[in-house]
């Protein structure tokens, strides 16, 4: 197969377009508290705000809206657990078309409800994600739908809405820290900050419990990697060709922290900013802590990615960093 | 004293002029879960997204901007140990101005930092609020400053800003239901919405644990009572006599829920939104599933008005209402 042609910056801005018409730009907030903690000066985009929680229903809106009439009728397919299932839900929505979302038998309820709740049709099958994604892919081929593949390029070029936001109200940040499951957010990054400012420092992280992208970003290849992070949004096993290729042209460093790293910076969110984080979405506070001497001084911008985080999981991490 | 005169819907235009200088727009969004929940169709309008966590700051803003040149000079006193006091020292920065804030000895760390971190002198004094408050406001007067009483006019049309926002957005709205602190919100809400459309339903709440302001608007006159809440931004204990007058004019109602019920809305919220709301924030959606027969079909707002929560108390909650 050959590859598929990366995404300008061009793609984006016109992609930022179709964006602005369905969702509103998110708040990119100055914190004292963290800049102190940091030794820099620290933004936070909050894509936690979004209506669906997370970042990825900018990628769905605009792929949603670029599908011809002929598309539309026969409604978008895909697999997911998670925040793109709920994207693509939303986006379907927005269309007034119908999605059908393949999610594995045990799914959690709450992420089936909250897809449901957006007017998905939801079809449990199989024991794991790749059995559910398997059968999808089938289900779209036969009945004519959109299979949407998660590091599609029209979700790309929706998701690098966000990176615009921030380059213009924040034209002089040096660098930027973007959490990498599917590698679309950091892939976006990439391609809109590099053609603007080379200069601007574009900075991918991961669990350490879930280095598949990293590893293959690193190696130069697709390579595998356990997968054990309790970070969803980051729970990558096998990467995706398309956006590690973007990701090894544009990034200038992928770090790892570990899942207790990502708990911790998850409280000191919810301490110092009062806001909820899912795991993914505190990944890059966690690599701003670690590798302070690094940004010291600096401009920088933590992408918070998502906040959707289990009550229950929530509780336990309290309980667990207690007088930490 | 003679009475001060209510702020005009004209007033309150004028001030979210101002305000619209310093501070963005919060989002105000649908949710379906919620909607389900309580049978209507159900808005939230995020406070809790302000740049401190809370709407105050939107008085803030507008008082700190209208001061004279010599006034800006001797600067703002106030008192307070929350979100208050974190508002008049963000506007204070905002306009390069001094900050004075008198909190009682003992206060939490976390708020008194927070305050500092906004570039605020904090005075300890006293072994509670109210002695905290006294000592400022003769400080005020010693030294030439503004003293900043927690329901000044100037604050009450800042606020109002959101409430234009709200109209704006959602022109054919039912009701909208406020948390009732000082009365500040409440009275911003009444004067916009009842001279837009009397029609709509402006509903205050507060905690059952601290009914003075609800029993002194039954009453028609000022009574105290014990105030016992968790939720410190409708801790009231002496309600004031000049938003007291605005809402005997413009609520519908007035309704009390409890703490535990309040907990239960905090717990609902961080579930179906992933928002984390504090106690005073809290209570229009605990008031709305009290009263689900009332609201049932209607198109209502329930203003989150602050996301200011501690951690421990947060984990807490959580822990109790584990199973529930």
């Amino acid at each position: 197969m050959p590859d598929r042609p990366i995404p300008t910056l061009h793609d984006i801005i016109s992609a930022r377009k179709v964006v602005n018409q369905h969702l509103k730009p998110t708040p990119l907030h100055f914190y004292n508290s963290l800049s102190e903690l940091l030794d820099a000066q620290v933004w936070v985009k909050h894509e936690n705000h979004q209506p669906a929680g997370a970042f990825k229903v900018r990628g769905g809106v605009n792929l949603a809206a670029g599908l011809s009439e002929a598309e539309k009728k026969r409604g978008l397919f895909t697999a997911s657990t998670g925040n793109h299932g709920q994207s693509i839900a939303y986006a379907a929505r927005v269309q007034g078309i119908r999605a059908v979302i393949a999610v594995p038998e045990g799914a959690n309820p709450a992420k089936v409800n909250a897809m449901r709740r957006l007017g998905a049709e939801v079809r449990f099958h199989g024991p794991d994600f790749d059995s559910a994604r398997e059968w999808i892919m089938a289900e779209a081929q036969a009945q004519g739908g959109h299979y949407v593949g998660p590091t599609e390029e029209a979700l790309i070029c929706g998701v690098g809405s966000y990176v615009l936001e921030i380059v213009e109200e924040l034209p002089d940040l040096d660098a930027i820290i973007v959490p990498v499951g599917g590698g679309s957010s950091a892939s976006a990054a990439g391609i809109v900050l590099k053609n603007i400012n080379e200069k601007i420092e574009v900075i991918g992280c991961q669990s350490a419990q879930a280095p598949a992208a990293q590893l293959s970003w690193a190696a130069g290849k697709i390579v595998t990697a356990p997968m054990k992070t309790f970070a969803e949004g980051v729970a990558t096993r096998v990467p995706f060709e398309n956006t590690q290729r973007i990701m090894r042209q544009y990034l200038d460093d992928f770090l790892l922290v570990d899942d207790r790293e990502i708990e911790a910076a998850i409280l000191l969110y919810l301490q110092l900013t009062h806001n909820l984080a899912e795991g993914a979405g505190a990944i890059p506070l966690a690599t701003a802590l670690k590798h302070k001497a690094r940004f010291a001084g600096k401009k920088i911008v933590l992408v918070l990615s998502g906040g959707n985080l289990h009550v229950e999981k929530l509780r336990s991490i309290i309980s667990r960093h207690r007088g930490h």
